[in-house]
């Protein structure tokens, strides 16, 4: 081993975090995205799968936002530090529409953990010859919310009623 | 039972398959697509939840087929005759990649059940900087195969083991 | 040239349309979608660009069929037999919005064209907070329509006069 | 008019750049998004058309970046201050690939330019059996560099000849 990758080596013990790849991302806990909407994501289990629950602050009729129940999976953590993952959100109290995300947790030098997802939102539509126009697609990066978990999920909610219609 | 119910009901056992909205699609069953694709989903939950199993007969790096999990949401049947739906592949025994598929359920006046998808293939990338590489998208079209569930499945994913690499 | 290439330039020969790499795939003309939308493509420049006119069926407002401009580029077909191809329609008498279509055109064995696109739809919308859901996606294939070109194009179009909203 | 509005429109000739939707965008210039990558934008033409180049920082097969030329659309200025457009980038000295964008102009209060827009990249394949992976789809924005038009594309691509494979 070269002087220069010891070197690496002590600066790596000594500056937490540092570790490129080593560091591994975990997927539970509370994420915000970049349209301050919230989720919260349960431990995963060894087969991968999770739950949690989605806030939105965006819908595509207006209205309040909603906590609504996700549902998903990642590859094991033992095979690959920064695992993808794909989650299906039904939009429970809105109209007949889902949102699947699938992407990938990256840790950063300072290990600084976010997730890059891509998303498809789907509509129902009355018929087949209208199924062209049900699906939308867009993009949402999640860094990690430091709070107490689900507190802030149940207070957001509390506040509205009645709303139809989601969103990512 | 009110008497416009029963005349309904009449109407309906007297026209075979015509009601267009009454017909209500279950997702649970063996389904087949234009790749020559399977899967097969288990009973739908009180929740809306639902496990099953996709065996795809492509892939990014070719090989044989391969069958993985799946795990998904749908729409409650009784708020949708057709409701939309969502669902997550893990490719287990291929790389670091992951399938979200989402669309709807379609019954036609003959009582052909039609599930049109939209899918995102996420494989896993090194850094953020190739992320803007790692998405695939595209569009899967399925009809209900009948036939012994599971046993299908079983059999072709028996004839191969080694192999890198999925897809849709 | 060895004795191999020589029959295999004789095979072609004799059987009409065989040559799997060999047949070209040539833009220009009229096209046809599943959606019944039909489009016309001029003859394509050497530098790839070409012009047309897309007459859609189908549109987020519903409506009579309109033709909007549309404006292309494919990859050089002395390098590629199926060449790869975009091009940008402007919803002209229609609300603020543009879709965009990728794709590549394939030649079966029997010389039947087709052209596999992926589209983008994109709507206006009033803010950057709401650039979230103004992107639909979704897909078309087109095979050739055979017939005096641009008539049907000018008649389709004759019968309507005012219209909101488009659609691929 | 009313003492409000009057009110608004004195506001809005003291606040430079307040007015929200009175700010045209011009999509010509030249612009840089998020991965470094470089286009510039010829003037517009009355019917929407327009011309340009690209340079690209990041590729499927990585090496050094290309200038590849675009062309697109965008709605009348005339119509929307906010128009969507479209465009198509043949990558002209990599392999058989062509990426579409599609978005919008947005202009906020303080004067900035974004260009928010979501782009499908095709690559070719051999048969129609591969086109299902053939569609990659991400979202790039993109802010007005200001500088010596043309300059920096011209500089920037000389210093590099041999590659294969593009990207947005």
């Amino acid at each position: 081993m070269g002087s220069g990758a010891l070197a690496l080596l002590l600066l790596l013990a000594l500056v937490p975090g540092a570790s490129p790849a080593g560091r591994k991302c975990e997927l539970s806990g509370l994420w915000r995205n970049n349209q301050e909407s919230l989720m919260e994501i349960s431990a995963v289990r060894d087969d991968g799968g999770f739950q949690g629950k989605y806030l939105t602050r965006v819908s595509l009729a207006g209205g309040c936002p909603r906590v609504s129940p996700l549902k998903g999976a990642q590859h094991h953590l033992s095979e690959a530090a920064w695992p993808t993952f794909g989650f299906t959100v039904r939009w429970e109290k809105f109209s007949n529409a889902t949102t699947v995300f699938v992407g990938q947790c990256f840790v950063d030098a300072g290990g600084k953990e976010t997730l890059v997802t891509t998303w498809l939102l789907r509509e129902a539509v009355g018929s087949l010859e209208d199924d062209w126009k049900a699906t939308r697609v867009g993009r949402n990066v999640f860094t990690r919310k430091r709070s107490q978990k689900g507190k802030i999920l149940q207070s957001w909610s509390s506040s509205c009623e009645d709303d139809p219609s989601p969103e990512p």
